[in-house]
Order: structure tokens, then sequence, then C-alpha cells
């Protein structure tokens, strides 16, 4: 269970005092605040803070007085106008603060993006709680057998119940013994940022995560991605489902143009031409590579 | 005169609607929000947006689950602490948004500040005002003897009248010329993009900025300084005053620490423990080049 | 002329004396090294230093040990895949530092692109030569008509040579009031800080510019783009042709993927795939504004 | 061991090739190029390549045309004063990158520093080797009583041997699971990006990892510091002991402004200042909290 009774009590009590401001809201936005959204089975996201909404994107993009836009008709057709042509600059003008609990080595995935504020919980100052991501048995992928860095099929019976029995013993084994070198009963108690050596990546962490909107649909684009590991994918699509809620042109727009559009090299347009005008156009012929080819083909498929 | 009469009436009725947020509100930043606070003869600086206040810096220290804390005093020590130890991240938990108006080469000293997001008005797309940074009379500074990158004495009355003529002259001349290049009546019409380049560097011109709260007292630290050139540094104090109302703990350790505060080298130190033994330490003895020196002396001064 | 006779000596001194290294070299790149490349009428490009080559890439995507790799055919593959799937952190282990004299208002473009280190000739330290970009007639150029930022037709005979004699006449007029107000004959002399604001935004300034490979791409793919200001794009074209030199399996795969290549939204895969059918999609069959589908239109033109 | 005769073979194979170069050469960095710097038990470091030199420094903040100046003592002057005065931008006109094997709790620590460029040895990709990091037994620390972040006395002799059996025990038996668990011997064989998860924190990983000399000198400041955790100072250490090879000037000052400096508070000056007129302050009378006035004595302690 990611929260205890204690916290989820504790954030309800958050959102029972609204109080007035004069800044831009998103009541989209306002219905998820300090909700913990499950991922996994100990993890989850939670909006802490936000700043802007769609109305905001436009007014950075006119340097305007006022203090929003009336017309949303004429928003979105500037908010699609900016996301067609890489105006990146708006979207940076809104920004989001998440808690996220999550598995250490998603959190090692994670921090690769770098135009982001973080603050982790430390393991040097506090104890790690004995939490440890067991995957769902439906996750229990093979190596794929095409793809160096993807998984494959599923794990059958016995060899899947074997893995899940290392996972679950060694994870519990390293925790013990975690505690057993941290403990000060009858022995000095060794340094807590050495005794965190001894625990595996899949003891859960978290982290304050702050990042505008810009980056964060970079973030998305990769990690909501369907070749991205399946344990950080299912934290973008939950992070997702909240922008949507809070700025929606804006995340209409980038459905279109990033998650549902395509980048197609000169070779491939030139190929594409070739087809619009009957031809029928095989790798050989194509002037790609076969895994360019494999992939041109997956757009048209 | 820096807003028309059109644009404090849209400012004030943004005022006029609060709406309700379950978000950390900060009276003080309230009170701020939408408002021009005048700089310089047509400058200004807005806040447009801000996210976060003291309680959220503390909030991302802890990593914690609820909504903020309760004892003040203790968020001032933690926070006292983390500004001492330069512990960066949670004061990047903070955000604000601002609408400035500047001239041209304040904004060229402005940008170099890369760790924020901005929004600038297009000279490509849009016509500028006719609108120049004169200086007061008072401001009319001489070249300095002693710095080379600063100001001396205050101009005497015939020069400065001279000088004053000369600006405002030519500032008109070049936005006439500029006018007219981009008339279309009766000629085609200069591009706008080739135009904005007959005007000098005293035009104003206006953007969205969005930083976290640790760039900005990096900012401020550099440009509320005073060897910082007066026409940035106006800038940075109107800021500073909006933070001290927006994050009082954050903003009074700042003053403490950073702007109050002085790094000595190892030399430095060394000569410190002597004098505090009685030692007479005079620049010859030491160690220290006249530069060096002279600042040195100038923190005990 | 860009540079003076002494400039130039000094430059080919610099390419006299050759020294050993054990580090990556690029021969195209060697060829580069500090020589102008002029750009517009007082302006050039010339590469300072540069870190990595093709094989650096490849070297820093396989974290390997050795210092290189042998198979040129394999590194292009590898690149070319790199650059298909946006891993872009290989690119970012090649550097390149450049100095550049370009006119403000290209500067104030170009600064926009944040993630480089820049060092500028500094007004407020030193006096600037008396240096303007004046247009060449056929780049003197009317508003556009159809594009709110860009320029049209060639401006004709009498408005042309009205518009080239305001330019010069300004900047001579402006430089020279500069100077006045400087001069320390007779008079105190106005800081250095203060009189450059009555320079206009075509006078030539300089710095020192330093970006890694993956950010050097975007810059290019954005500036060197045909909806680019012309000012600009000679720029970067100018760098462009040393990176080609320098990298060329890198640059062969950025030509096509990136600027050769095109991002297709959701909306118009699914035209693209109707049309593969024979179907004939018009704008109004389309889904897409008037707007997207003129650009969608402009693929295949 | 952390590197294999053959990867040592690669390495010397690299060094024996020495290529010409037009651009600035360090002869102090062309002694450490490539080669591994051993750093706790199976890590090191290694300088891959690098950009500049001091003259560079002086060079870029010169905004200067030749290749480099020839004073070394107005060099050593200028390279102090931007040091001193927070001059960062000629700083960053350097670049290193290096090759560093280190254990995973160290890389997560590292990589908080965002400002450089970073690719890792992927464990999606390729099988992690069978190597952990197990302390000397005169870093095996008990948690320190004064410092919630560090660590205290040394382990005494029983409990020191169980705390280093349990960790290599649990290391070998995770890694041998985790080879269990990828077998495809008899059984499909987890997906790699599944298996690591079961590795724990003190494996060894490696990057690349280039950053400009001023955020190096950043990161330097902070991990070199006797505050920073044993394990990464150690790194700290052994990059400090290339870059005085590298760039001497630079070196000197960082480590008389940063390393041997000290940054006092207003409040501290103020003590100072009452100090050096005869009188006696306490923490009572100093307006200092505990922490702060153990930290202030520490400075002339």
């Amino acid at each position: 269970m990611p929260l205890t009774p204690e916290q989820l009590a504790e954030i309800e009590a958050a959102r029972q005092t609204p109080r007035q401001t004069l800044r831009a809201v998103s009541e989209g936005m306002e219905a998820h605040l300090y909700r913990a959204h499950p991922v996994l089975d100990h993890g989850f996201i939670r909006v802490i803070d936000y700043m802007g909404d769609d109305a905001a994107i436009v007014q950075a993009a006119r340097v305007s007085y006022g203090a929003g836009t009336k017309h949303v008709q004429n928003d979105e057709g500037l908010i699609r106008y900016l996301m067609r042509h890489w105006h990146s600059t708006p979207f940076e003008m809104c920004e989001v603060k998440l808690h996220v609990k999550l598995p250490v080595f998603v959190a090692r995935q994670w921090i690769r993006h770098r135009t982001a504020n973080v603050n982790e919980y430390s393991a040097r100052y506090s104890v790690l709680d004995r939490e440890f991501y067991i995957p769902a048995p439906e996750q229990l992928a093979a190596q794929s057998v095409v793809n160096n860095q993807g998984r494959g099929e599923v794990l059958s019976g016995e060899e899947a119940a074997r893995v899940l029995d290392l996972l679950k013993s060694d994870a519990n084994r390293a925790y013990d013994h975690y505690e057993a070198m941290l403990s000060q009963d009858g022995q000095q108690g060794l340094a807590r940022e050495l005794a965190r050596m001894n625990l595996p990546a899949n003891i859960y962490t978290q982290w304050y995560w702050k990042v505008d909107l810009h980056n964060l649909f970079h973030f998305l684009r990769l990690r909501a991605d369907p070749h991205a590991q399946y344990e950080i994918r299912v934290y973008a699509e939950a992070i997702a489902a909240c922008v949507k809620d809070w700025v929606p042109l804006a995340y209409a727009a980038f459905e279109d143009y990033r998650m549902g559009g395509v980048t197609l090299s000169g070779k491939a347009i030139a190929v594409v031409k070739r087809m619009l005008t009957g031809e029928t156009v095989t790798q050989e012929t194509s002037g790609m590579s076969k895994g360019e080819w494999r992939e041109f083909e997956g757009v048209w498929g």
C-alpha cells in the first residue's frame, strides 16, 4: 500500500482548506492536488503545485498585459501553431511540482532528464522503508529476441515463480541485513550512508520533482512511448492523465503533433512521394537500411 | 508613463476576480499580483504568477506528505541551514513569473542569466513603441577613473545637457526613420525584421521571465549588488522587494548569507587570524595583491 | 573588412605551430582552426577549438575503453540509429568553440539558445568599433504580406536607396555622438556603460560561443532553416559547413533526419494513409486547419 | 582489479599514436590521457579528452583574436580576479571528458549535478559485471552521533567483520541470482531491464561524463569537501589532481578562493569586527544559533 492512513488523512486535510488567489486557476488540476495516483505496487504520483493554464501559454506568447484571453478557439489555434512550429518558450511558462514514489532503477532512468528540479529523500539522513517493487506476473517478461533493450514474451509458470521467489527473498534478506547493520543494539551501528549500499535497485525511493510544461512534454514523449520500459511508462501515463486535465488544449496539441506524430527523414519522404505516384517501393529500392525500413513500414501498418 | 489607462484598467480588472485554490498561497505576494512597479522612466516589473512559499521550501527539503508545516521557528532554522550550506534544490521548488519592461541594453545583460524562461516581445512580428530610456540628471555619470567597467562622478551642467540632448534627438530621429522605413504609404515598406536594426539600445522592450527562487537569488546577488550597473540594479531591487513579501524567511536568510555576506580566500582567513592575535598586517605582509587587499579592507571598513 | 592585417597575421601565426596531442583529431576541422569565414559585410565565424570527432560519438555511446573504433561502416549505422531515435547524449560528447562577430540584433536572437557558453565583448569595459551591418541591395526586402514575421519582395530602386541612406547616416551619426559623449577632451566624458545606449542594433559585437554538438544541431535546425531570418541564417550556414568537415557522418545523419526531415502529426499520417489507398483528400476533408494543410502540401510539393 | 590486461593494452596502444593539432595543448593533461587512476576497490577515473588550457580562459575573457597570450604573470592575475569576482563564463570555455567507473550509490549522488553530459553503460542493453564495492576496514564507520548525515568512529573488530561478511555474501548471492534469472539455459531468461533490479547499490557502473571547468569546480567544491561522503570524495580528489595538471593557474585560484575560502554571513562579519576591537564574543552575544556559532568557530580553530 503506497500510503499509510495517517498520510491519507494528512492529504485530505490539506484539501479541506481552499484559499483565495488572484492567480490563474485550472479547475481540472485542482481536483488532482495532493491526491496520490497509485503506480506499480507501492508507488504513486501526486500533484503538489502547478503554475499556469492554457491561457497562460497564450498570454506569454503574446507578452500581454491582461490576465488571460477570452476566445478559446483562437487560443487553441495559437497553441497548435506553437506546438507545430516547435515554439517551446510559451510552454515553458507553465510549471508543475510532483511528489513521486518510485523504485530506484526507475529513478535512475528518470533523473537523466536534467531540465527539472529534484529533492530526493536522503538515505544518508533517514532510514528507507521496507518496500520493494515486485513485478506483477503479466510483467515478468523474457528478454526480447529482436530488441536488445526490450522485453519479449511473458515468462511461463515455473520460471516465473522462481523469479518472483528470488526477487522477494533477496529483497527481504537485503533489508533484514540493512536493519541488522544499522542497529545500535549491542553494537555501534553502521553509518546509514554505508548501509544503504546493500539495498537492491527495486527498493522504493521518493522525490519532489518540478518541471516546466515544455520539458514535461519531452519527458512524456520519450517515457510514455511504447518503447519505454513498462515500469517508467506507467508513471508517465499517470502524469499525462493529470496534464490532460490541467492544460487540455496544450495536451491535445501534444497528442496530435508529438505522441501521435512521426518524423520522416528526407529519404523517407522521397519514398512516400514515389508511393503516392503508385510505385511499389521495397527496402532494396528505398535506399534505407533494414532497420529504417522496418520502422518506416511501422508508420503505415 | 509605463502603462496606458487601458492597460491599468485591464490589470485592476484581473485583480477583481479572486478564485479558490488548494495550492500554497502567499498573502504577501497576492498583494503584488499583476500590479506594475515602475522602474526607470518607462519600465516596470509585474508579478504575473508564483508557485510556493516559505513552507514549500521546507516541505520539499523534507520530501513530506503534508501540505505544509506548522512551526515557523523550525522552518526558519531549517531555511537558514539550507542557505548556509548551499543546499540549493529546496529553493528551486519555488517559482515566479514576471512581466518586465526594460531598455534593450539592460535586457542584453539580463539574458546572460540562462537558467530562466523567457518570452520576449517580437520586433519581427510587431512594431515597437516610441519609448526610450533617458537617464535622470543624477544618473548621467562620467566614466570611473578607478573601475574600468563602472561610472564615476555625475556630469556637470553643460556637458550633461549636451549628452541628454544627443540621446533624445538621436532616439527620436532613429524612431522617425524606423517609422518612415516601415511605412507602406506610397512605398512597399521595409520588413520589420530589418527596420528594427536602426533602433538604439535604449529603446524599451518587454518580456515574460520565469525563474526559480534559487536562480533568482543568484540573479539578485549579482544584479542588486552595488557594483552592478545602476540601470539593471533598480530592476533587481524592485524584484527583491516583492520576493521579501513572497518568502520572508528565505529572503532574510538570503540577505544575511548572500547580500550581506562575504567570501574570504584562504589567504584572507590567514590574515584575519593574524589580526585577531593583535598583529598589524599590511598589504606587503599579507601575501595579497593590491586589488585583493583593497577589497579585503573594504570588508571591515 | 572583418579583420585587420594585424589580426590576420596573428591568426596565421597561430596556425604555424602545430603541436602533438594524444586526443582525437579531426583533420577536416584542423583546416578551419582560427581562420575567419566572412559572414555579412563585417562579420565572421572562426573555429577556436573543438573536442571529439565521429568516432568519439560512437565511443561514448558504447562507453568503451579504447580510443576509438575501426569500422567506419558500423559507426555510420550506429550514428544514424542514434540520430533517428533521438538519442542525444552521445552527440553531446563533442564540443566546439567559436569566435563570432555579428550585428547586435542577430546576437539577440542567437542568445536565446541558452544551452551554450558565451563570453561577449564588453561595451562597459571597452569602446566598440565603428562597424555596422548595412544590408546588400538584394537583401533589402519588404514586409511579407503572407507571413507576419518574414520578408517579401526586394525593395525597388528609389525606396531601397532611401532606406540604405537612412541606415548609413543614422548609424554614422549615432557613432559620432557616441564618440563625442565618451570624449574626455575638454569635458568629463560619459561612462561607457551609458554611452553605448545610443548605438543602433546593427552595430557589430563579438563573442566566444561554445556549444556541444547536440545543441549545435538544434541551433542549426532552427537557424539554417529557410524560415529563419536571413541575417542569422548565413551564420548558421557558415557554421554548418565547418561541422560537415568536422564530423561528416554525424552531419550526414543530421541532414537526412533533421534538415531534410519532416514531422507529421497524427492527423497528417492518417491523411497520407488515405492518399496511399488512392483517395483524393482536400483541406476540407483532411481535418486540418488551412495553415496546417498548406504546410502539409508543402512537404510533397 | 579495475581493468583487464586487454583494456590496459588498448589504453597504452591509444597513447602510442600522437597526432598533430593546431589547438591549445596542455602538456600536463596529455600525460593523463586515457590512463586509469584507480579509485576505491574497482573504480577509476580516466581523462578521455579535454578542451582549452589556462591561456584559453584568458583568451575568452578578452574575446581576443590571437591563439593565446604570452605573459603568464598577467594571466595569473586576471584568472585570480575572475575567480574572486565570480566571473564564471571564461572558466566555462574549458571542457573535460572523463570515463568513470563507480558504485551505483555514488553515481546516484554524482548525477545530481545536472550541468554535465552523461552516457552511462546500459543494464537494459548489456549484462553488468560481478564487481561490488566493499569498504576497506578503515572506512567501515559507525553512524555519526553529531551529524545526521555523516559517519563517526570506525567500527570495532567483530562488528566490522560481520558487516563485511553481510555486504560480500549479499552482493554475491544477488549476482548469482541475477545470472540465474538471465540464463537462457533450459528456460526463457528474464529480460535484462528487469533482472537488474535485483542488484544492490554497491555494484559498479560506468559512464562517460563531460563537464566544463566552471561546473567541474562547483562539483569539486562540494564533493572534495570534508563533509562529502568518503566514497565520492575520493573520486573528486582524483579528478582534482588531473585538473591541477591541466590548468595550474585556474586550479590555484580555485584552491585559494573556493576550497580554502569561507563565506561569512553579515552577522559573522559583524562579530569579527567586534573581535578585532578586542571584544570577547560568545555564542550568546553573537546573535548566531548554536549551529552557526560552531561553524563560525571552526573557521578560526
